[in-house]
């Protein structure tokens, strides 16, 4: 990084104090004020390409005791307003960030970064780069030796680059060309993806197809003559082209006496209260959902969860495809590729609605509506417990809090939610849909790394894999990781019939990457031995349920596993230092690694009831099948946080039964024998069949 | 098995034919007539205790023409409708199994079993062996040394007696005893799990108190002297010693048009058909819901599912707890210990009820009412994909079908459930919860094998080891097991960068035990290679999505290893004989192994292209937490199988877009920003911001 001259030329300006909370998200005018203090750095006729302004959250040091403060209804500290930004001279290379003080209306520091650095991929451009591709003269000479249909429309899925080391030192994109279906080329919303074509444009920084690679459709990397195109049948996912089910009647969750949560705005922050949790939202253009200041019955939990970034590494190992590995919130953002949520599309129930400004490359305020909605969804039975010898049930539900927010990445899309229930537990949950990224292949050829789901059509198998970023607060900021596993006890005196298996428990002394073993039941937990169980004495602890995921399958000196730092272990655990939030580095796009968890964990620093961060990684190999095409079912993951000997008893032993007068079911069946034979008029009337009152 | 000199002693009768299904479950007047023909073999005066008069399936040689012919409207072939008994001569140890044919009104066969054969618990001997064990003087002059409060009531829970080799070739229970709260010992409904005694009594077959064992409750196997008790707090689970949430509002769902499924009664059988799912479901003793003849689209997937058995074994190697392995499907039985499930409570929705029939101890019919319940639910977004260009969002729900039975097996309970969706996938889904088997422990004593969860309570460490058998019949009866892995390609010309990767498929070739290995992404399918993809001429398979466990901690030389003969491997696959229902063996109780799937399994046939039957291990190794207690918060565990190229497309493809008209969720932010400022009246009107318009 070299320092600007320009970094400290800023007039100085009175010191402001800001009453906004320090954690809320940057709103319009904080965006406006930040962009000017950046512009003010530079002549005035220069084009500044902003790639992002969002909150620099303060120190750890100073936000930790204002939090502390604000708990405890103290004075609160005055912490200054800061924003970072990112930002290009637009159509060079100069790629620079800067941290500017609202506060006292300053800049902190303004760098010009680099090489191999290149700063994320906006709207803006994207839309730039597909009208280069396609008004390239060369793109249009090949697609003409494609003989397409009159009026065939052509579309462009520009990718970011990747990395493989040969001669990508500038900022470039690749792009994937596609056809709407040449039979209906007026659907805007054609799946264009059923028709890839095998022509791909590679497009500078300043807007030029500087190359055009042809892709190979066989066996192998060969690549052949570009042949006609030959028809095709569309693979539409809209429902106006299916014949739709007729048999599906409505379910509705109503809830008469409106949601259980209540939120409190506070600025552009949502402070969230539900069922003894209390938690704050932020949002941002990175990350997308920021949870702060997680408690549970006013106990601090977690100080801040997000997701820190996914990586998607494709298996195709041929030219350009093999550059195909995308870190989707390095690369682009998680904030601004939000989906805006529609009402009784996106949940059910009672919803609310967060919404958030995030700023445009002009460095303009960008609405961002409904990023984030709220609601509680019913998680099925809680606890039961039926007593044989009287007959008498005891059951309560599992309500959930969800909180969720949904991506679309080009094709592909995520569904991101935090889930929280009554016993204490909290998930992240994501839900991988949306449609595969396809390549054309020739008729009649398999390959081992894809599948077929279109004639023509090959899916290649790809890995996505999640780290999400937990910094833990588990009663207090001073945790341990330690891991707890079951083993078998060898024959003796003690255990004659060779039955018996013990635990035991292993501390993670320093910072690196371990791995879940889950033949030995290895259950890593986040404990504070400073605050004891008062029944059994243990350590008061969180432990992590992540499921099985297989690592990154690119060898140890490729790109992708440099760049990719994160996706080669379950878990890493490092000593927490301001700034460090992205498990792949800060910058992902065409990085080479280096930057992120991998490299911090190597300082091998003690994490030994200090300020522990975890990144927990998960994810999915996917092995296309065709039922994945158009447009994919949900794939399921989740990873789960919960209380082991934090709480005294089951944090939801006070939930209240579940009773038909509140649940309100419906019997469908007339012989069924609940109670007397007209059961359900006295089911209506008064509840009392149900089992909370069994025992009458 | 020595045949008995009775089995063809009966005279005689008609042959008629019953026009009952033949997976219809035995109703009670078949119960009547086996229990009438089994007694006939017998003296007059003979006291049959029965265990078991449950349907014998049809060979699966007769069955498959049956329904075959039934699927395709043809004339049905007559089958014999028969019944399986399994009895004692009561207060003895002859256990006898015999097949009753009801059509011919004959016995088949009848055979005395054993040695080392016993047969199941049932309730009339549970509560007897309560009587015996509180009224042995014996027991008595042990719990006065106690010195117990004036009016404490003593609880007793009855466990099989498990086996380790040692003087157990006789049939017996081993007893553990717990108080009522003394200061509350009205409460029938206590919770006598936190207030554990050290004493128990070991019964035998002819219900006398043969032993007294003394529980250790220290760090090692040795057994003090009996001290008095000492005081000690509850610990209830009941809603009324709580001081309950208040702020929990109700959540409904409601169904203003019904249910999307029908349910045809076929006499005891009901067939269920719902979003073009088909399949019966059956319910019996043993594995309590069975599902049959499971189709989709009309295209078959499974010929038979059920739950085989479970296995929990103890960690705690100490006597008399080493021999704490239940096995609760062969021991007692999943259809026996099923709930009656209360509306309002158990689901949400609208609800359909199965009930059903069983036999009692004396031959008797033994009503069992609302065991099932088949309902719908949400499961969130089901697919989504938003053209970001267009900004038209295309989303789905994913509604599931539930078919649910819950059980309690003394302590424990487990909610199992069957769910289908529409994308053509089917899980199995087991919440355990319940209270924990405790035991005492001497206060400030820790133990490496269980979790002190209140004060001088002992929950021991367990592992819950559950199989689900699956017989597949995927497009037809002949299919093959394999699985893919992927798995990192060397460096070459082809993948010069490192990045590339493949799938490879290994076919199972013999029957016997495999394990999934996650590191290498095992995926395991059920393939049928007779009928191909019409797209991408793939075999038409299922693939298996199994959580990983840790297998059995019991070594290999143990009776827990022997006896839990499937408890060792994810998947046991066997070519199908009938009779082999039961992953533990016909009896689990009391057994030593050398009956179960492992042996089936080591025959090493040819399974490939065969009739193939599966059996799916997953699990908790119960490490327990004091938040488990006094009753644990859902753990839930599910098995999926999901197609693999076994259709064209996404077969959620044709289901409806998810519209507010239809879902009629409520907007909670007044400020929320779909569309114009009076939002809510909008979409309450004709549901126009909705996504599935956003188009217009």
């Amino acid at each position: 990084m070299a320092t600007e001259a320009a970094t400290t030329s800023l007039p100085t300006r009175p010191a402001k104090h800001s009453d906004t909370h320090p954690l809320a998200p940057i709103n319009a005018q904080e965006i406006q004020q930040a962009a000017s203090l950046v512009r003010a750095l530079w002549p005035k006729e220069t084009d500044i390409h902003f790639k992002s302004l969002t909150l620099e959250e303060p120190p750890k040091v100073d936000l930790v005791p204002y939090l502390e403060a604000e708990f405890n209804g103290q004075a609160l500290p005055q912490l200054p307003r800061k924003v970072f930004a990112a930002y290009y001279l637009r159509n060079t290379d100069k790629l620079h960030e800067a941290v500017v003080n609202l506060s006292t209306q300053s800049i902190d520091y303004n760098v010009r970064l680099g090489p191999n650095v290149h700063g994320s991929a906006d709207g803006s451009e994207l839309m730039a780069v597909e009208q280069v591709a396609l008004s390239d003269p060369g793109v249009q000479a090949a697609l003409a030796k494609l003989k397409l249909p009159e009026g065939a429309v052509v579309v462009v899925d520009p990718w970011i680059y990747g990395a493989d080391g040969v001669n990508d030192d500038e900022r470039m994109w690749q792009t994937f060309l596609y056809l709407r279906d040449p039979a209906n080329s007026s659907e805007l919303d054609s799946n264009h993806y059923a028709m890839p074509l095998p022509i791909s444009p590679v497009i500078s920084q300043d807007l030029k197809v500087i190359r055009i690679d042809y892709l190979p459709t066989g066996k192998d990397a060969t690549v052949g003559e570009l042949k006609p195109w030959t028809s095709k049948p569309a693979n539409e996912y809209l429902s106006e082209y299916q014949k739709l089910r007729t048999d599906l009647k409505p379910l509705q969750v109503v809830q008469p006496e409106g949601a259980s949560f209540t939120v409190t705005e506070q600025g552009t922050s949502q402070i969230i209260q539900w069922q003894k949790w209390r938690f704050t939202v932020g949002f941002n253009q990175r990350e997308g959902m920021v949870l702060y200041n997680v408690r549970y019955d006013g106990r601090s939990l977690f100080h801040r969860v997000s997701l820190s970034d996914m990586n998607i590494p494709y298996a195709d190992p041929r030219h350009p495809f093999h550059k195909k590995a995308a870190f989707d919130l390095g690369d682009v953002g998680a904030g601004i590729m939000a989906n805006d949520l529609k009402l009784g599309c996106d949940c059910l129930g009672s919803i609310h609605y967060i919404s958030s400004v995030l700023a445009d490359d002009k460095g303009n305020p960008y609405d961002m509506p409904n990023v984030v909605c709220v609601h509680e969804q019913d998680g099925g039975i809680g606890w039961k417990h039926t007593n044989y010898r009287t007959g008498r049930a005891a059951v309560v539900r599992n309500r959930e809090l969800v909180v969720q927010s949904i991506i679309t990445v080009a094709n592909y899309e995520y569904i991101m939610a935090y889930h929280f229930n009554q016993a204490g537990e909290f998930a992240y949950e994501v839900r991988a849909t949306g449609i595969l990224s396809t390549q054309p292949i020739d008729e009649g050829i398999e390959v081992p790394w894809g599948t077929v789901v279109h004639p023509g059509v090959l899916a290649t198998h790809h890995q996505h894999i999640f780290s999400l970023r937990v910094d833990p607060a588990i009663d207090g900021h001073q945790n341990r990781l330690v891991y707890d596993e079951a083993h078998a006890l060898p024959r003796s005196d003690l255990n004659p019939h060779g039955t018996g298996y013990t635990t035991n428990e292993t501390i993670v002394e320093t910072s690196g990457g371990y791995d879940i073993d889950y033949a030995a039941n290895r259950t890593f937990k986040i404990q504070n031995v400073g605050v004891r169980n008062p029944i059994n004495g243990k350590p008061v602890a969180y432990k992590i349920h992540a499921p099985p995921f297989q690592k990154i399958l690119s060898d140890n000196d490729s790109f992708n596993y440099k760049r990719a730092e994160f996706a080669d272990k379950s878990i890493y655990a490092v000593k927490h230092r301001d700034g460090e939030l992205y498990a792949g580095g800060k910058y992902t796009n065409q990085s080479r690694g280096g930057e992120g968890v991998r490299s911090w964990a190597d300082r091998k620093e003690n994490i030994v009831d200090d300020d522990l961060v975890l990144y927990v990684q998960f994810g999915i190999n996917h092995i296309p099948r065709i039922e994945d095409f158009p447009v994919m079912p949900c794939e399921v993951i989740k990873v789960a946080f919960k209380p082991v000997n934090f709480f005294s008893r089951n944090p939801a032993i006070d939930v209240p039964p579940s009773s038909q007068q509140f649940n309100q079911s419906v019997l469908l069946n007339e012989n069924h024998r609940q109670g007397a034979a007209n059961a359900e008029a006295q089911i209506g009337a008064d509840g009392k069949v149900c089992c909370v009152d069994s025992k009458l």
